[in-house]
């Protein structure tokens, strides 16, 4: 079989016979869910462990341009909902993955999205096993929407979560960051800046598995997507009633990504990353956390940026290179839209 | 907290306080879903059980308009792929929903949406356990789009599919047909039809569940939503590779979605439904589960409308009254777009 249609039209949505060849031959031919039926029927040993529990994630992405240095819409969309799986410490096992395409759309463009999250998936190690597509008028969409949920499973014993955050622990980060950000902004074209940055775009459960392994007193872990690093650590700070420290000089950042920052009055601190994650963990574990996560390639910039305080409860500073020290707010109004 | 937007801004998608304020009051504040983390933590005692597996679906719903008599996205969303969960014999357990919104959307839209949903996940048992929202600019989208995705438990031994349906089964609806269709095709407007037709949409686990109570030997079930009844039984017949004969004086027809199909032309067999199933059952049980259905208000039309034959595979026939035949064929092209 082979489409022959370039371009998704409105009758690829109707529930007939071209949306059939169009989910066949660009989708499940690719995904090869598991039956014909419209749900997937699954079982994983380990979630029948006394005291296993499930983990359970989605999120959409809208992400402009489509495709961009580093990855595409379909490569963050299999990134972004396994990375949140593995930052509760879930081992992710099977996402979902619904399309909103806008006619119009190349044909070429959604098997290239398809290719790109099948390749990601293996790498991660999870399958995807039940899809949808709908399509809606030009000019009521832009392209293709992605939304992936995902299911994996948490060992029992496992608790990793902002409320397990303590005083005292240290703040790791794995890599240079606002990578993502940085790259989408100048992809867009219309900013005039050219720059060799790629998106950061990366799974991060084979990482995240390494750094319990070293440091298994490994507090939460969260991924540093729209609001970048400072509103994450906003969000911890406030859901584990803690204070959050950042020295500068510690910061881990890509001098073009200083440049188009400084360039045009961004914050690097709230540019959005798409693989990289904030570590809480106890200080006499930080070092071999550090380590299992250099020897990994999503990793090998892991530095620490910070650390935890009593109080003021819900407050993100950070020490400047001259001993000052000033408030790190979180994210007020937006810096870029549609940003993933 | 009072969150003073009137209508969404690119702001409250970009990460910050903005979409932290939205999120909190108009989303999680309604579905209170477990914990501060981005994943949800579940376990339910029925999937530890030897042999029970998890059902996992996903849809996206971008309906047009957003509100219809007798629903709106969010019924739509909730009910949708409750019904996907049902129809294979699963308990529905947990959803996720997922928010694409356009520029401009009114908050009070966002509201009611929600509202909506949290009513009918109520109905249904199940709840609303994590989700996601992203902004887009005007014109990059049309008011919300909403992807739902859910978990369910298969009990141990229940083999509910296409691949179960045998020769000499027979296949019942659980009441009139296209109701769905044509009341979006009224609410549209452009067409100048007025009726007082309502959609039939509807969650289906109560149904489900009493139709296996009373008929236990239950083959296939499928909710007949894009391409109807015709469509669903094509797909059936192939899957099953067997052949199915409609009874067309069996059919159960509105007079008022009748009339609108004559007026413009639409074969109400292939207008989509969104609380309507195709139940597949051995002849010697049709009548109990028929019985079943009845005494649920979802269900108080149920009828038979035909039966399987051994051949030829994957064909869908129809009886006229007049002692004919015809071939019904899965939809060409579209009817009508973004019909859920």
């Amino acid at each position: 079989m082979v489409l022959r249609d370039k371009v998704v039209t409105l009758a690829h949505g109707g529930g007939g016979k071209a949306m059939r060849d169009l989910i066949a031959e660009v989708f499940t031919a690719v995904f090869q869910p598991p039956g014909s039926e419209d749900q997937a029927r699954l079982m994983d040993e380990a979630l029948r462990e006394p005291g296993a529990r499930l983990a359970f994630t989605t999120d959409s992405f809208v992400v402009t341009p489509l495709e961009f240095p580093g990855g595409d819409i379909g490569k963050i969309a299999v990134c972004g909902t396994v990375n949140d799986l593995v930052v509760g410490g879930a081992r992710p096992l099977w996402l979902s993955a619904a399309f909103i395409i806008e006619e119009g759309c190349p044909v070429d463009t959604l098997r290239r999205v398809v290719a790109s999250m099948a390749e990601e998936a293996a790498k991660a190690g999870v399958r995807i096993v039940t899809g949808d597509t709908k399509v809606v008028e030009r000019g009521k969409g832009d392209g293709v929407f992605v939304t992936t949920s995902g299911i994996g499973v948490i060992p029992p014993g496992r608790e990793i979560g902002a409320v397990q955050v303590r005083p005292g622990d240290v703040v790791l980060v794995n890599g240079v960051l606002g990578d993502h950000g940085a790259t989408i902004l100048a992809a867009r074209g219309d900013l005039a800046l050219s720059s060799d940055i790629q998106s950061d775009c990366a799974g991060l459960g084979h990482l995240m598995e390494a750094a319990l392994a070293a440091a298994p007193g490994i507090r939460a872990a969260r991924d540093c997507t729209r609001g970048g690093l400072a509103s994450t650590l906003n969000e911890i700070a406030g859901e584990a009633g803690v204070a959050i420290e950042l020295d500068e000089t510690a910061l881990p950042l890509r001098d073009e990504v200083r440049g188009v920052c400084e360039i045009l009055g961004l914050d690097p601190l709230y540019l959005a990353n798409e693989g990289r994650l904030a570590l809480f963990c106890p200080a006499d574990q930080a070092e071999a956390a550090l380590a299992a996560m250099r020897a990994l390639p999503e990793g090998m910039g892991a530095v620490a940026v910070g650390r935890v305080l009593a109080a003021p409860a819900g407050r993100v500073t950070m020490r400047t290179p001259f001993g000052g020290s000033r408030i790190v707010d979180m994210l007020v109004g937006e810096q870029l839209p549609r940003i993933c």
